[in-house]
């Protein structure tokens, strides 16, 4: 029997769930490619996506208390989790409807440079069953009613999901929401599965078919199933989410201008969700003179008066512990920490010194947890330098006036290289599901070019296919001469949909 | 000193030509750097293939001599391969001036159902510096000139290639050509660069600031690159183009209306560059009864009057035999081989046979030459089992008639689903250069979604950043609001170039 433990209060109790065995697993998978047909067509993927948002947000109270006693996130977050996953089905709907992503493209038979060429025409087709694993911080967006989930079904792969072991009742339940969608407009039943327990979760990603892997967790957990992928015959790809320290720069200017309501902007970016967001910023460089001092004592009154929070398992809090020791050992000042304390998990929120001169790899390790390191500096050099040497990011950040565009210019290069986001004048933590997102960045954040959040997450499960001279009954319908409802290349020019 | 061999004779030379020292490989990566900003402007990338196009078309001549002492492939083949590779690299100076690559994307701020939405804009930036190695069997359109190259330059991407051991002075001078035309339009000399022997190249894939592979040749020496891939700290992504065996179905129609004709097609493409390619059919499903025996015995006939032909190197040609003689003791039997000889490495044309319900992995090895396994079949339940059987491959070609859309309608599922490329009444050797074309397959054909022939190739080298309230002024310029010389998704409407 697999436990399930409140944060809140350390206790455990039966989850009532059990461990998937091998031969449930061989079946999840033999009924996920079962699906498979049924989910080539592009409007049974938009259909099914429709219906999974209006399940998640009908399902939305139950799916929200479920996870506030498994993760100790607080309601009001998430309530708003549970709604940007419902919206991010219906995104991934629209986007299935409006076709550009399957890139049709047609090249009639013509005299070419080379000699006649044939007729070459191509799509994107679903690349098989995919699983998901998801993350303990986001027991919806970044779980079994996740990104991964959406994008993958938007693609046209069946979804094998592993139920996080830090919110079992809530992937049991975000599962059922899934099926129960799937079977009220009768959609293959094999569209999505299960498996609880770490043993299955190896299992499936051995599992022959498994086309593909959606993660979002830590660095070690992405090892243990790298590992088991490696030992398949066919290397699958691997799409991971892994670990993101986030720069947040803020300049003489901002902080000369308003120092105050940056200081109480950040407390409140690093705090939230108890600083376990991917997103979160976790060095922000400060000027060394008053404007930056008035910042970091406003931080500092800040954090000493903070509440104590409640951390996702034992895990991350003791690490949350051991992280916050080595970054002291490593020469970093505690200058606050939190003095309430509660029962749980809990974690104090702690903030951190350093010169930005002395920064590096050691007193860059990213902390799951409500925890600071400010880097002061004396110059943008400094920064820029720092910038270099530290991992890199899901996003940097930068607070500036209209007046310092050379700090921008001279920061561009070195924001653009090392994360996927830059942010002016506001806080990463927050990510906007919308076309033009891209949540990911160079590794360690993430080990791919696209991840799960933005429309282009699809991308990652599809495989293009060419047919050449193929008849025209021959052909899919989306690549036949006439109309089209979506945008087509036709002989090399992107042709808008014409009915 | 390096040493080049003709293989038409087997008779080795010095080619003048040295290992590139680790120092050496380190300062390449600095210069390809270096090359960076100055490419990330999309017309000086345009700019520059269109020159690199025209530097190939003006040294064909003495490239096609220098490759045909190096790889014993005909003239005309030759002068075929540089040219292609010269409309490669025109077909992606265009790709870069349709700029839909590079996804623009703009979403204004809104009002969204999840709260207020910042502006987010996104685009594709260059993934840094890129090693190319190529391969034996195409000195040109897959090697220091070919489509990774090529695709790099479009993406942004500074390119260092590995020599080819089986034509060093080919990529000597292939390199001549790159280095000389970004010369002469004033592109920065980092932008291309070249290493010589093994060591080098591993030393270039364990480069920090290598931010990619591209790589076409065999499953064992990928494994040596993947190797060194797995030991650096970051995981650079590796594209391979592997291994592939191209299953040919001929139907029963067609064999009875055009047996002849099709018998003889196919004798030239699994005999045409020696069977060096890695479209070549390598098993081809004919029926059984008379119309199939008449394909078999008009192929038999063809292979053994056909003139002993030239293999690239000793190790293909030691390969060849072994393979030949690994498929006999299988079972399959030898029903032709060409009876004249030669000197240099070479390979007879040869015919062997197989029924199709024995067909399996040990029947359907790759082999690099001009041999064919003709695979019996009594049904078309038969071809399709053993097309799930036998390795997943680049392309799958069928020979059907207009009345037998029901044998296409079974098989089409398995076609699309082990290849990345159906052919029609055709062969899939010859591989248009096309915006719709795909050259890549399942594992082991290919390891990525995406390869180096078709416009596409460019994606792998790109890497998206997004930019969240940034103020006007620090937007790259197609990311501002205004006119477009490119096509852009904005607030997720595909928007047409408006200038």
């Amino acid at each position: 029997m697999l436990v399930t433990t409140d944060p809140r209060t350390a206790f455990s109790k039966d989850s009532g769930l059990i461990d998937t065995t091998p031969d449930e697993v061989r079946l999840l998978v033999d009924h996920a490619i079962a699906a498979m047909p049924a989910l080539s067509d592009l409007e049974t993927r938009a259909h099914l996506l429709d219906a999974l948002a209006a399940a998640t947000t009908a399902r939305r109270e139950e799916l929200a208390a479920t996870a506030e006693g498994e993760t100790g996130l607080g309601r009001a977050r998430l309530d708003g989790e549970v709604a940007r996953a419902a919206f991010q089905f219906s995104l991934f709907a629209q986007a299935v409807r409006e076709g550009s992503f399957i890139e049709a493209m047609i090249d009639h038979a013509a005299d070419t440079p080379l000699g006649p060429g044939p007729d070459v025409r191509r799509m994107l087709l679903p690349l098989g069953p995919v699983a998901v694993f998801g993350s303990s911080n986001f027991p919806f967006a970044f779980s079994v009613l996740g990104g991964d989930t959406a994008s993958a079904i938007a693609a046209g792969c069946p979804v094998i999901a592993k139920a996080h072991g830090s919110h079992l009742l809530t992937s049991a339940l975000s599962f059922e929401v899934l099926q129960d969608a799937a079977r009220a407009i009768g959609a293959p039943a094999g569209a999505f599965g299960i498996v609880f327990g770490r043993r299955a979760g190896i299992d499936l990603v051995r599992a022959s078919a498994i086309s593909a892997v959606g993660f979002t967790g830590s660095l070690g957990a992405a090892n243990v199933l790298r590992a088991a992928i490696e030992e398949r015959d066919d290397p699958i790809p691997f799409f991971g989410e892994l670990s993101s320290i986030n720069p947040l720069v803020i300049s003489a200017g901002a902080a000369r201008v308003r120092g105050e309501q940056i200081a109480q902007g950040l407390f409140t970016s690093f705090t939230g969700s108890a600083g376990q967001l991917c997103t979160k910023p976790g060095i922000a460089f400060v000027p060394t003179g008053v404007d930056g001092q008035a910042i970091v004592d406003s931080i500092v009154s800040l954090t000493i008066d903070a509440p104590a929070q409640v951390l996702l398992n034992d895990r991350i809090s003791t690490s949350f512990t051991q992280i916050s020791g080595r970054l002291r050992a490593s020469g970093a000042d505690e200058v606050a920490r939190a003095t309430a304390t509660s029962e749980g998990f809990t974690g104090a929120p702690t903030v951190l010194e350093v010169a930005a001169s002395e920064l590096g790899f050691e007193l860059a390790e990213e902390c799951f947890g409500p925890m600071l390191v400010i880097a002061r500096y004396e110059s943008v050099d400094q920064v820029e330098a720092a910038l270099w040497r530290v991992p890199k990011s899901l996003t940097t950040t930068i607070h500036i006036e209209e007046d310092e565009r050379a700090i921008v210019e001279k920061l561009q290069a070195v924001m653009t290289a090392t994360s996927g986001r830059v942010v002016f004048n506001g806080f990463p933590t927050g990510v906007r599901v919308t076309w033009a997102q891209q949540h990911g960045g160079p590794w360690p954040a993430t080990n791919s070019q696209h991840t799960s959040v933005g429309v282009t997450a699809v991308r990652r499960f599809l495989r293009p296919v060419a047919w050449q001279n193929a008849p025209h009954w021959a052909l899919p319908k989306v690549l036949r001469d006439g109309s089209s409802s979506i945008p087509r290349r036709i002989d090399g020019v992107l042709t808008a949909p014409s009915v």
